[in-house]
C-alpha cells in the first residue's frame, strides 16, 4: 500500500533576529514560519571565565539540546508511523570539538564526533529498534544538516552498546 | 609577531542527558565539561499542531538560536583579537529545510540553505568587516559542523547586502 502512496514534500522555515550591543550577551528571537507559527526568546551568553556575564545559556548548549532532542522527537513520531512499540527514550549524547590557534589569533574549530547513545524501552525487537533509529536519523533536520560521519548512534542491547 | 607564536589546541565537550516518557516532551540537561563546567536544563516540546503540548521550545528553535548566536559570539571575541572596531551586531538569519515522504511513511529531511545577514556597527572598513566575518565563521563550532556550502553570509554595506 505504502509503495503506491503519493510522494509529497513540505518546507520548514525558521527566521531568527539577533542583537548584541556589547560583551557576549546575544538577544535572540526565533520564529517558526508557516501555517502554525510560533516565536520564542532564546538569548545566549558566555560564562564569566569566557568573558560573559552568564545571563543565559551558551550558544553550544542550545545546539547540543537541539541535536539530542531532534532525534528523540523523530523516534517518537516515527515509532507511530512504523508501528514499532516504544515506551521510554533515554539518551546520553556527547559533543566533542577541537580548536587550534596560533598565539592570540582567532582560532579555527572543527568537530571531532557527536555520539548519541539510545536506550529504547518497549517490546520491539532489536532489528525494529535499529530500523527506527535509522529512519529517525534520516528524518532529523539537525543531523541531516551536519557533515556526514560526525554523528554516531549506538543502541543499548541488554548490557551492551551496539553501533548502528 | 603572530607568525612565530606557538600553535595550541583546546577541546570543547558537552554531555547531554535526554528523557522522553510519552508524547513529544523531551527533558534535556546539557553539561559543559572542562575546567569551568556549567549545566543547564533545556527541555523541548512540539506545538499542539504537531502532536505536542507546547510546554517548551521546538528542538529546531534551539538549533536556530545556537547557529545564530555562535557566529555573533565569535564576531565579538575575534573583533578584539583582530583589533577591528565593532559596536553593535544585528543579525537576521533564515533556516530553510525541505522534507519528503511517501504517504505516511517516515519522511526524509534535508537542508536547503541557512542565510545569515549581518549588520556590523562601528568604524571598521568593509574589508575589515569581511575579514572579521570570515574569521568568525572559521571559529564557529556550529558552522564548522555543518555540511559545506549550506551557510551563506551577507554583510550590510550602505543599503546593500554583499555576499561574503
Amino acid at each position: 500500500m505504502a509503495e503506491t502512496a503519493p510522494l509529497s514534500r513540505f518546507e520548514v522555515t525558521f527566521d531568527v533576529e539577533g542583537r548584541n550591543d556589547a560583551k557576549f550577551r546575544n538577544d535572540i528571537t526565533v520564529h517558526l514560519r508557516g501555517p502554525h507559527p510560533a516565536s520564542v526568546e532564546l538569548p545566549t551568553d558566555e560564562g564569566p571565565y569566557h568573558g560573559g556575564d552568564g545571563t543565559a545559556p551558551y550558544p553550544l548548549a542550545y545546539f547540543a539540546s537541539g541535536l539530542t532532542a531532534c532525534i528523540m522527537t523523530q523516534l517518537r513520531a516515527f515509532a507511530r508511523r512504523l508501528e514499532i512499540p516504544l515506551t521510554t527514550i533515554a539518551v546520553k549524547a556527547r559533543l566533542h570539538w577541537q580548536a587550534q590557534q596560533r598565539g592570540r589569533e582567532p582560532y579555527e574549530s572543527s568537530p571531532v564526533a557527536f555520539t548519541i547513545d539510545l536506550d529504547l524501552g518497549g517490546a520491539a525487537s532489536t532489528e525494529d529498534k535499529k530500523r527506527l533509529i535509522e529512519a529517525a536519523a534520516k528524518g532529523c533536520f539537525v543531523e541531516q544538516s551536519l557533515k556526514p560521519g560526525i554523528v554516531k548512534h549506538r543502541l543499548k542491547v541488554d548490557d551492551d552498546w551496539v553501533a548502528i
